[in-house]
C-alpha cells in the first residue's frame, strides 16, 4: 500500500479524511501517522483472490468485517482464503461464502470478513472471443479447453 | 458512478475481471452489461458520509453489506444513514453503528450494511493549524471554535 495508493483512492472516492490525507493531523491521531482508507484495504485484499471469470456472476455480500489492525503506508498486504459455506440460490446461480483475512507483512492479520459471491452454475466460456484466438487456444490445450 | 471510476478502480485494485472491463463478455452475464465493482460502491456510499475529523479515529467494521441491486455505469448514487448503536470501547474512544444504505436514481436500494466507526470521546482541535490561520478563523467565528 502506497502513499500514491491512498492520495489517487482519496481523488477517486472524493473523501479527503484528514486521517488518511493531511500529515500534521495524522500526528495527532490514534496511531500518529496517516492510515490507508479501511474501504481501499478492503478492496485489495479481496482483488487479490483469483477469481474464475468464467463463473463469477456478481459480488453478494459481506458480513463480520473487522478491521483487526491499522494499515500503514508502505505496508505490504496479502490475502488468505477459504471457503467455509455453499448455498443454493435460483436456478442459475449459487452462493459461495468465503473467510477472508488480509494479513501484512509484521504477520498481523488486519481485516477478516466472510465474503459471498454469486456463481453461476454453468460455466461462461469465454464470450467473445475472435475465432482466430479461440483456434489457436484449442490447439495449444486440446479440443477441451 | 462513470466508465472512468470503474476503469481507474480497475488499474488501483489491480484486478480487471472481465465482468468489469470486457464489454463482450459482460454482454452474456447476468445483467447483460458491465457492472460497477461492489467494493467501489461501498467505497464511494460511505466516503459520501460527511465524517467528522476531529472525533473520528477508525474505520471499525461492517457487518450484513449486501449488494441489492446491480450498479451500472452513468447510475447516480445517494447515501443515506441513520445510528443505531451507541457503545463503549476503551478509555478514549466508542462505536457508533449506522445503518447505511445506498440509493440510485431509480430510488432502488443497492447496497445496505451496518457501519461501525471507532470515534474519540475528546475533540482534535485543528491539530497543525498554522496559528495566523487559527486567529483568522477565531476572529470570525468567535473565540470558542
Amino acid at each position: 500500500m502506497t502513499e500514491t495508493d491512498v492520495v489517487n483512492f482519496c481523488m477517486l472516492t472524493g473523501n479527503w479524511l484528514e486521517l488518511h490525507s493531511n500529515v500534521e493531523h495524522a500526528k495527532s491521531s490514534l496511531y500518529g501517522q496517516r492510515l490507508v482508507q479501511g474501504s481501499l484495504v478492503f478492496a485489495i485484499v479481496n482483488a487479490m483472490i483469483p477469481f474464475d471469470s468464467s463463473v463469477l456472476a456478481a459480488f453478494y455480500g459481506c458480513d463480520k468485517l473487522r478491521f483487526l489492525r491499522p494499515t500503514f503506508i508502505n505496508d505490504t498486504l496479502w490475502a488468505r482464503t477459504e471457503i467455509i459455506d455453499l448455498k443454493d440460490h435460483d436456478e442459475r446461480h449459487g452462493v459461495v461464502t468465503s473467510k477472508l483475512e488480509g494479513i501484512n507483512q509484521r504477520d498481523e492479520t488486519v481485516l477478516r470478513c466472510e465474503f459471498s459471491l454469486l456463481i453461476r452454475k454453468s460455466r461462461l466460456d469465454r464470450p467473445g472471443e475472435p475465432a482466430k484466438i479461440r483456434a489457436a487456444h484449442d490447439k495449444t490445450q486440446g479440443q477441451s479447453a
